[in-house]
């Protein structure tokens, strides 16, 4: 039987995934859609790619107009998230595709973000040790960022094994729907497009303590993250090129092995086969993660390439798998594995 | 109960959408996949965005290998599928997605292709007049061309209201995976990127008389096709602006509801609401067709812009709905209406 | 000796297209630039490109910062260049890249523009019958639209040559920068990458009775258009395909013939040999146009296919050639001819 | 008095780029231009966006055909331009485009070229400390690979300022052009457009050495480099994040204290304003490097992010400016600064 999902902020590019997903997800049924500025649009006239929900209309973000839904997704602006989740009843599943319980440390979550600390929920990055049996069951769920996700699956496997040193330095293009659908002028068409340009370098990035937290918790000693996004000509997608030093006498042959068990039963992570690498198109809408890691003998530094979709594993699609966990359902259902290629 | 689906020419970018598509068919098992050259060949080298089917291996294309499927698919270089198609039984479904059976008309066959004309098979663009009815029950199924398709679903409902003169200009720009996978030098993404260009100017594209075959049976009268086919700087999509003179006379209000009666029930196409303008990105991955039509009161022209994604509505989708029919399936099954989008 | 000249609307694309040809102009020195609420902005902040003008700071748009210089460009939102120009003094050569100027017909610019008529001034477009004549000397120029010059160009040599019927039809695709840098959710590279999509439909497009005024001064008689533009993925460029019925008896080589003579001596239209097809991305940057020309004998239609950079011929260079004549220098002085590609 | 020079390549992209700029180049007259298998082949079928030469015909790459020119250019695959060079003479000014006189550590050009080591000749990178002294009056230039341009001028300041510690991590990502005209399917436009994918991860990048090299030299000990480059979906353009650790008690006003005085006098560096960041984009067609860096206090490094078009600056650009110090004209002749932007 299916349930009732409620999705707050549908107009945005989070919301517009997580309903793509949610049409075609066999035990859902799409009830409000919510908006701020757009309430009471067509969702036709923001959202042209959703056809069969071209006619509804967006409602005010509301505890009246969420409530009566088993699940409630909120995809707002950070710091709204905890008001909305109070009003809702712990009886209702929550999954926030926002920032607001991502981080446990509370100083650099004032730091970064400059808003009161909420706390933390279940965090919904499966693939990370015990994060499984913290989501079983539960009614709160904290998605992850989409760099995060992208840097914690390409990097803890070598931290939960011993092999790299706790310093990793990242640099990750992303498509530019990961700037959402703000109107800034340097995410103009004519600008982006023929151009790649860095943001948020010196260690800015609000992603950087989520990734360091993650990191750390696998390596069981505090991993710094050096942190470089870029911004990619193409609407979707990031790659990631994470990389530490190797702890000395670390073996290429070790180094597989350790991604290979973290893998092994990993639905939605395709560890590539040697010699092939990671390519964003070849994850496009899909909720799959590809992961090639290598050894740099002559740097002796371990070099992990990542490629998920921003939007799909990166957020709609992560928060899908993390409710279908929460909720006792099959992992997979209703996610795609294949990328829409070429 | 599934049914047995084996692919021929499974490499090419026909062939991937195509089991991008039946791997969330529920009611298709993917059997054989066969190549020529890549034969031998992991799908996960060729394919990589088909995660679950990356250990596939692909098989010579032969009767053998084909053989014990009850559909198979064929995406072959024109003038291959007669002889295979033979070799495969007559209770087999067989579903041509070449060009080998969409021309009635002999000497334009082998005016536009040069090799000798095989004949029809109920063609699969089911939209049309009478197109359901021939492709119900039927074991051959040839799968329209991709701009036939835009062009068709843009301008029958108005000849076959007999509102436009039958003279129709087409101008249309498709994403670079129209060319296929093949490797000449304007195709490669240098060239492409940033850069519009035309082809087959004047006449010469294939696609033509498949164009005025649909339109003059939707006139009843013989209607010519000036076709101008361009490149656009993206891997996917078909927008198609199609215009003709409007017999003297004609309403926006008659035109508008041609459109209206003709695509009421459609579950696939998706007629926009005034104002609102096709746009490929909205159906990228999506079967749905985005159809526009306007008057120009000054140059007395009908203009309909149809947005398609030629690998999806355009080839692979179109098979499978048509497929779904003449095995008496729901026509929507499996076939997704959302675009992936941004 | 150089001759200093003002830029008005310095911030916009527009403008900074004109910066980029003047500084390699070996004529003409950079004098004030100006900008309404970028004004006190350093440049390099806007038009980060230009760096040898990275510290120049912007001026507001005034006849005191304008006063002084031998040369204004104006780079106005339309209604506005009149005023301006009128306190410029006539021994002032102003050139004015918006719309005021270029319709001769007040009920058409009322009609498009919606506020009062404000005359003409010599036309830009040197290759057009007589527009050379009336440009030299002048201190007044209105240069054309984008889509008008390349429009025009692909069609005048058919009509001055008595050859094609007087009803065109023309589609065209457009790089995002022709929209301007205007902050609008649909110009956001999210959504222009992988998409194609048309608006002003149906003969609303403002430079529609532009290109009509070109076309049926070069016929003698009225010349309808039937204009669909349609917005591609790329940033800068125009493709258009204009296509009109061919008078009886037109053969091949007389409208070979034709485009041949009405191109012999042009610096900057490059008509291509046979068999070979325009593309944006050749003439990126350039104020080269590439033109080829078609007769299709099934449908009886002329069709022209010409390839421009929208920003450069089809602005700014425009501009800048125009300029050259109306001082009398060398028209190809600063001018590049080359594309930049791939 | 102009000079004339050959150039041998011209039909790939980095010849084209060339005769780009030598067609602007005040002081230059093109001659012989050569190819391989396109011998005989109009160089406008061949790189149509030089419309000055479009008529011009290749002829075989030849002593005989490179005879009686000032200026010779080798665009040539790796292992020939020695003996091409050895039959032009000591008199004739050889730039070397191809990476044969790079590395002056044999074995490291045996490891990575597999071809015997030919020797180094002065180093087209004018802004590395002593390379203009070796350049000029030189009748032989190594133009550096692009990579290697924009790496080593993000570095070698904060190298030879003894700031940085000698582990360097690059991440790199190139418009496609970087990796020549070749016809393999991982370049064709479908698979580029919207994906971004690494290669030579691990060490295995040819440019690495050369990059080694260059940094070790600034800082008078051996540092190593750990490079990963990227495909992304443009055309042109280099954006390079380089990092590595800083000496203890660097502060972040030393470090741009150092970049200043490197690149002070610099006609083609563009320091950018702090919270400035390089954008491809803005160096599009034009030989100009943005830079930019920052420290990473929590970290403990030292972030530079570079911008170059790797046509210009990163090949012909580079090759033009080292020509004009080795023949002692002004270092700028002929060169753009400005991008081609939006």
């Amino acid at each position: 039987m299916a349930m009732r999902a409620a999705v707050a902020g549908a107009s945005g590019y989070a919301g517009g995934e997580l309903l793509r997903l949610l049409l075609a997800h066999p035990r859902i049924e799409i009830g409000a859609l919510t908006g701020h500025s757009n309430a009471g649009q067509r969702l036709g006239a923001l959202q042209p790619h959703l056809a069969p929900l071209a006619e509804r209309t967006l409602e005010p973000t509301t505890a009246e107009v969420l409530a009566g839904h088993e699940v409630v997704f909120l995809a707002l602006p950070h710091g709204q998230s905890a008001a909305v989740a109070e009003q809702l009843g712990e009886e209702v599943l929550v999954v926030d595709l926002g920032a607001d319980f991502r981080l446990a440390d509370a100083a650099a979550w004032e730091a970064f973000y400059g808003s009161p600390h909420a706390g933390t929920w279940p965090y919904g990055l499966p693939e990370l040790p015990g994060a499984r049996a913290a989501l079983e069951g539960s009614k709160r769920i904290s998605v992850p960022g989409c760099y995060p996700t992208a840097v914690s699956l390409a990097l803890f496997p070598a931290y939960a094994a011993g092999l790299a040193e706790p310093e990793a330095v990242v640099v990750a293009a992303s498509g530019t729907s990961g700037a959402g659908k703000s109107l800034k002028p340097h995410l103009l068409g004519a600008e982006v497009m023929g151009s790649m340009s860095p943001y948020g370098v010196g260690g800015g990035h609000r992603h950087t303590p989520e990734m360091a937290q993650n990191l750390s918790a696998a390596a069981g000693e505090p991993v710094t993250v050096s942190f470089t996004p870029t911004l990619a000509p193409m609407p979707r997608g990031i790659l990631a090129t994470s990389s530490a030093k190797a702890r000395p006498g670390t073996t290429a042959d070790e180094l597989r092995a350790a991604y290979a068990k973290a893998y092994a039963d990993e639905p939605f992570v395709h560890l590539l086969p040697e010699g092939q690498w990671p390519a964003t198109g070849a994850v496009y809408g899909s909720n799959t993660v590809q992961v090639q890691v290598a050894l740099d003998p002559a740097a002796g530094r371990i070099i992990v390439v990542s490629a998920i979709d921003n939007l799909t594993k990166g957020t709609a699609g992560g928060a899908v798998q993390s409710m279908n966990i929460a909720l006792g359902w099959p992992e997979e259902t209703g996610l795609p594995k294949n990328g829409v290629a070429p």
